[in-house]
């Protein structure tokens, strides 16, 4: 029988009536003839208030007991679950981490999947019985309890999908799918039909959160398809697959925006090789995560370096930069910090292929007024750092000038 | 070094505060050289919680996975304990049932420990490390994750101190100890020092509910010492342990009372061998608790059974009486129900020696013009069902006549 693996996020799955909710959608897809592989999240807030506990009881604390208080939040639910699916009809059992197994490193915290043995619980779908995995867990080599990071759930249906060959992995969650750019911004907002993996990964670290950035990188590595859809609607979903089985040619598939960032540049530092390392090295050493970076033309043997980062981050950025020039590793004549910027991004695979996308974003922009700071382009996506006022109104300006409200 | 096991229950771990409380107690026996294996119980409530949101999601719910849910409450308090240990620099590790591993069968929901396997546990003792340990549960030979049933914890605890071979076995509760009778009752009443597994097991399954009868069984087995004593104060408990190692010849130790029974009356039932068989095979298969059985004398080949039970077990009673009828296993003339007793019985291993003891209960009770209805013997004890009213003066009564308020 073909299988599939569906996952229910924390607000899928917030109370008992909630559950109910998503095992009758189980139920269906059961009745289609699937082999169903369900991987749940904690209840909605679980995971938060066992987090908070640890952090009460420990400021620097062991997380291998972290993951072992954490990771309880989806025992809990998963159990809810099968005797939900049960209760139905619907013959089902639950799985913790450590009973499929779900192998990971010793990364506790953020560990990464190694392999999942999943001979167990394919045997158990031969007997008719369906699987409710516990998400977000495994069990390192040294046997103790793993979790995979925020958003791990999604990695786990991800990987769950892999290894049982699963027809399609269907990520259940608040919103019901991915749009053109964000519908809180403008009413045209557009429900992707389809979107392809390297557009969502752009998509998703740009801010708009649907689906953690690993579950998309993993799904594309197995071509994975995944797809996007509510709990609470039936609404098609998005499918997020791979480009090939994307039809259409859509040059831009969405606008990005990312409104906390920074924008700081160290003035007048010498032009010579080792300078970018001699800044950047001791920022990344104090977790500032650095986004857009941008070297100014030389003049007089110095130069100015630009670089953007959440602006939450600022506070560790300064400290780094003060204390490398005080050891001596990094000379510059001043720093000027920008904590009023946003960035904008606009993403498509169609870029590849066709010039002048990022001349058309420029023009856009500059019909309306905008000025734009900083410019970073990869294969598919054009950024610009601006200023944090004008990021709605940048926003609709893309979204209006690539026609994004229109299915192509 | 010499091992100690420390069990918390669920008010002495309700919340962090509480867990650091538990801790500091922890950390006092590990100054003093023992190696500690801690067994913590989940948070007051929320093992109810959990109980709750299994019943409602199904009413003839499956074992296994009420067991996946409800173990979960004391994976989070053994990893916040471990936590805090580790705040106060005792190096410590949890572990959950299926990682010592703790093998049970396959019970689910009241399984029973068929061996520990301490090795890993020993290993690290060897280290340094002290053990937390998730009570109240293990895993079944199916690799499912099993609960011991109410009051589990306690069993664990007996079962790790046996298996470990500890000098002693520390129950923290809410109370201070075992007393001669329920303070709420009289003031009188006085805590022992030292009390025999027999009149505990008497004691506690009386109505005494301090420590669950299963792990009394098991300490009894397995000569485990044991100390019952506060979470809240430093006031020493008491002890249970072998006879041989009380020097005292008490002959009653203390006076248990159990308010909610019931007394019935099948009348006149025909007097030939395997009525009694005909009434309480029923009744066990109906699953109501059976305590004292009364044959009355026979006229007319006929007699009369008594027996007692929980109060909020009548209906049941009454419903398996009437269907043996029904089926013609059973002929009787009437049944007689009395909702309105109390069993009120005195405890102690020296009446085992010493004669007259039953008698001079009888006449204590009848001094202040208590009428008893159902008498029942064993080698330790001396229970009579009485009106639930004169529940209080009874047992006053009895602990002034035995002198128990005076230290032996």
């Amino acid at each position: 029988m073909p299988r599939l693996v569906m996952k229910f996020g924390g607000t899928s799955v917030a109370d008992l009536e909630r559950i109910r909710n998503a095992a009758a959608r189980v139920k269906r897809e059961v009745e289609a003839g699937y082999d169903v592989a369900v991987v749940v999240s904690a209840m909605a807030g679980k995971t938060n208030e066992l987090v908070s506990w640890v952090r009460q009881t420990s400021a620097l604390f062991d997380a291998r007991e972290y993951d072992a208080v954490v990771a309880s939040g989806e025992n809990v639910t998963s159990g809810l679950m099968a005797l939900t699916l049960q209760e139905m009809g619907v013959p089902a059992r639950s799985w913790q981490g450590w009973q499929v197994p779900v192998r990971t490193n010793s990364s506790h915290g953020a560990a990464r999947i190694l392999e999942i043995e999943t001979d167990g619980l394919v045997r158990k779908f031969g007997e008719g019985l369906h699987a409710v995995i516990a998400g977000f867990q495994g069990i390192s080599p040294e046997g103790r309890v793993t979790t995979l990071g925020r958003g791990g759930s999604d990695t786990s249906a991800v990987a769950f999908a892999a290894a049982l060959g699963a027809e399609r992995c269907d990520i259940y969650t608040d919103v019901d799918g991915v749009y053109t750019t964000d519908p809180r911004i403008t009413r045209k907002a557009r429900k992707l039909e389809r979107v392809a993996y390297e557009e969502m990964l752009e998509l998703a670290s740009l801010g708009a959160k649907v689906l953690q950035t690993r579950s998309v990188e993993l799904a594309m590595r197995y071509k994975v398809k995944l797809q996007v859809r509510s709990s609470f609607s039936d609404a098609p979903g998005t499918i997020v697959c791979d480009e090939e089985e994307i039809m259409e040619s859509r040059v831009v598939s969405g606008v990005a925006h990312s409104r906390d960032e920074a924008k700081l540049t160290v003035i007048g530092v010498p032009d010579r090789p080792g300078i970018a390392a001699a800044l950047f090295g001791p920022l990344a050493e104090a977790g500032v995560n650095v986004d857009m970076i941008v070297q100014n033309i030389s003049a007089d043997g110095r130069t100015d370096m630009t670089f953007s980062c959440p602006v939450d981050e600022v506070p560790r950025a300064r400290a780094a930069i003060d204390k490398a020039k005080a050891s001596g590793s990094l000379d510059y004549q001043g720093l000027d910090v920008d904590e009023d910027v946003a960035k904008v991004s606009i993403v498509g695979i169609g870029m590849r292929s066709q010039a002048g996308i990022a001349h058309r974003m420029f023009e856009a922009l500059a019909r309306d007024g905008v000025n734009i700071k900083v410019i970073t382009t990869s294969e598919i996506k054009v950024s610009v750092l601006i200023d944090r006022k004008y990021m709605e109104l940048a926003v609709q300006a893309l979204h209006d000038a690539f026609e994004l409200d229109k299915a192509s």
